[in-house]
């Protein structure tokens, strides 16, 4: 977890021209961010059932949601014992993430940007090519044209690697999906200051470097599959064979029939537990996140100054793949597993995933791995980073990534893990993350990381 | 649009017999559906927001969604020219609608169930082996176990042929899916008089017949990818090319990022323009659907006697596939179609959909082939029957499914269609089909009609 970027060995010798790209961008940056109350808000009101809407009907909304699960009755709108009511984000409109991507003396290269957004905790972090909201690129709240758009909507559209839609944290938001896509560009791409052309094999390895590469890169390239270069990949074919894949999608699918949760759309107004103060909305036992609201002064975002609501977890949360194998044929232990937001409830993801990274903080993070999520044993653990999530909408989200090395009694296939867990090659869980929303936004950052192991 | 099921030729000599079981059927069916005011529905009452919901809160519920479209200004709940509200099914649970199949005499067989529904418009039509409700198989409402229930789930489940999670009518259900599974059996499966073993070639002769072949076992037909016999799949493999469909796909998400149209659920009392009475809910103009409640009396049923609200259009509605080719390539014209309740807005759905079969309805319904819809040409008119639609919901409810040829026209690839239409392979749509939330349930209605083309 070291916060510098390393100076690097002669193979990699672009990076000391990318530490001072990043230093003096970061430098440039100069983004203000200060808490606000809730009626200094300019353009954004609250309607008559507490919902905090924005004056254009678009960008995002916070409304609430109601969770209900295995302990409570069939009523959904009944009282509840593991239910809970807690707001949420909801930004229906799917916008895109977009990572351009081509070979520069055969090594595959892709366009980053550094991007400030008013959550991050380090300034600027490493964004994919195009981050866009829908309300962005129809300019709703009055933003400059996004730059390099054109490469991945339209006619002039480049060769399409990676194109689906993808869900994002399903404790947090409201069923959002963006676009997630990379796209191999025709003719020229346009230079800025903002932008930088870095090799595929130096993003992976700056993945280790806290807060660095944000959440909307690493989920871009948790899609990327297969490798663009040929010599990365050492996976048999027939490791995502169709049966298998089938089997696997079966699985899902029953995980997803018999999930014991329900959750639906509530009114702000009509959450349970929490109260709204003149700057926060938080909940009564002070354990959750809080509702927050920021005034923006930006540089070199495409706006000068605004105001908006963001949701700020009180800790970091974590986020952990059990494996096995090597980089041959790498297996992690993946979980269908339930997040209230997600369309169908339930998708793939981590081993352990809590939204607190002291433990599991809501009944359906709980789990039978818990207990090695957190273990010191550098022997076993593979990848260990305190990465941060989508600093557009959250403030300050970060989540401890870590990928650990089974012991011989878990990777053992004489004992299988329970029903909602499954072994999967890493190949197999890239098939099922191309499809679209088969694979959560915590497993997809994983992948990315996993892409960084020797 | 024979409603009688013609005698058979020598090669289909079992219809004989079928005809005879299934006017026996019939007669055992005495199923009596009697229309009641709403204070008459044991078991559902109306929330404080004017929602229709079943005691239990589970089965389904009557709410309400507000609709905008291209014409309305960006607040969502704002005043619009084009949107509207208008009632709506609320089904959250994912239910299960399972065909078994086997080879007989080396032809294969489904297994289908002669059940009745209230809404049915001919008393008992031809079912999926398994129609089975979370709430059925959990016995919410108090019926008997769910007969073949265990083909489809939990270890004694057969080989998977077909598993995924299809939506179904986005105009009227929000966001309802169902797990559509085809699966061979292993071991015995059990006979009832229900229960019927039929050559898959005499089906799809069947899907002729008005108002026999029920939604759900077209739905689960049109997911049937590939053909289990290989004498009727003579289309090359290369017609569902990974890279052609991965630019299908790309299209699809085209469609859904700009798709102008904008869904929310609302409280059915906050739905404008509809009026309740005591045995109706009605818009006020009289040209939608309305709902209505009805007392059940069964035979054959899972429990005696029931009462539920169902949706009750006023006309038919129309769904036209326009094709050209032949059996060995035939190729539809498919749209990327916005139908409200929809998860994700927009699915594939037939060249021309209305729910009114006398013209577009809806605004998001009307499009450039209306015109050559209706057409009467019995040279070009290769398909066309009324079917009906799930009788569990929906009372008589039908729709006129029509497969025509395209004129020379509009089959040449010198104009291409507007971007919201695409000439697909049946082979590349099956495919599409397959992987779930891709083909609209209208499509796979009329896919099933494909199959029983010469």
């Amino acid at each position: 977890m070291d916060q510098e970027v390393a100076p690097e060995s002669a193979t990699a010798a672009p990076d000391a021209a990318f530490a001072a790209w990043w230093a003096e961008r970061r430098s440039a940056a100069r983004l203000s961010v200060t808490p606000v109350p809730f009626r200094e808000l300019p353009h954004w009101s609250c309607t008559r059932d507490g919902d905090l809407v924005h004056d254009s009907g678009r960008f995002f909304t916070v409304s609430g949601m109601r969770v209900r699960g295995p302990g409570d009755p069939g009523d959904p709108g009944g009282p509840g014992t593991s239910g809970r009511d807690q707001p949420v984000i909801v930004q229906p409109e799917i916008g895109v993430l977009g990572l351009l991507l081509k070979h520069l003396d055969g090594e595959p290269h892709v366009l980053l940007q550094a991007k400030a957004e008013p959550g991050n905790i380090d300034g600027i972090q490493l964004s994919p090519t195009v981050q866009a909201t829908r309300s962005n690129y129809t300019r709703v709240h009055r933003g400059g044209a996004t730059r390099h758009l054109e490469h991945f909507t339209g006619p002039g559209r480049g060769r399409v690697l990676v194109d689906s839609l993808q869900s994002e944290q399903g404790a947090w938001f409201w069923r959002k999906h963006n676009r997630n896509m990379v796209v191999e560009p025709v003719g020229e791409v346009a230079e800025h200051p903002d932008f930088r052309w870095i090799a595929l094999r130096t993003v992976r390895r700056l993945l280790g470097v806290d807060h660095l590469v944000n959440m909307d890169t690493r989920s871009v390239l948790g899609c990327l599959h297969p490798e663009p270069a040929p010599t990365t990949s050492t996976q048999p074919a027939a490791a995502a064979d169709p049966p298998r894949l089938r089997a696997l999608t079966s699985w899902l699918i029953d995980a997803k029939q018999h999930c014991p949760w329900y959750a639906r759309p509530v009114p702000l107004g009509d959450v349970a537990g929490w109260t709204r103060t003149e700057t926060e909305i938080a909940d009564d036992a002070g354990r959750s996140f809080r509702i927050i609201a920021v005034r923006v002064e930006a540089g070199t975002r495409e706006v000068r100054q605004w105001a908006q609501p963001l949701l700020a977890p009180r800790r970091p949360g974590l986020a952990v793949f059990l494996c096995r194998g090597t980089a041959g044929v790498r297996r992690v232990l993946v979980r269908a597993r339930t997040e209230p937001g997600l369309a169908d409830l339930v998708e793939l993801g981590p081993t352990v995933q809590w939204s607190d990274d002291t433990g599991p903080a809501l009944p359906e993070e709980a789990g039978p791995f818990d207990g090695v999520a957190l273990t010191a044993d550098p022997a076993r653990v593979r990848f260990d980073a305190e990465l941060s999530e989508e600093g557009g909408r959250f403030y300050r989200a970060a989540t401890r990534y870590r990928i650990i090395e089974a012991d011989d009694t878990l990777a053992s296939s004489d004992s299988p893990p329970p029903a909602d867990y499954r072994w999967l090659t890493v190949r197999q869980l890239q098939a099922l993350a191309a499809r679209g929303h088969h694979v959560n936004v915590q497993a997809r950052s994983l992948l990315a990381c996993l892409a960084s192991l020797p």
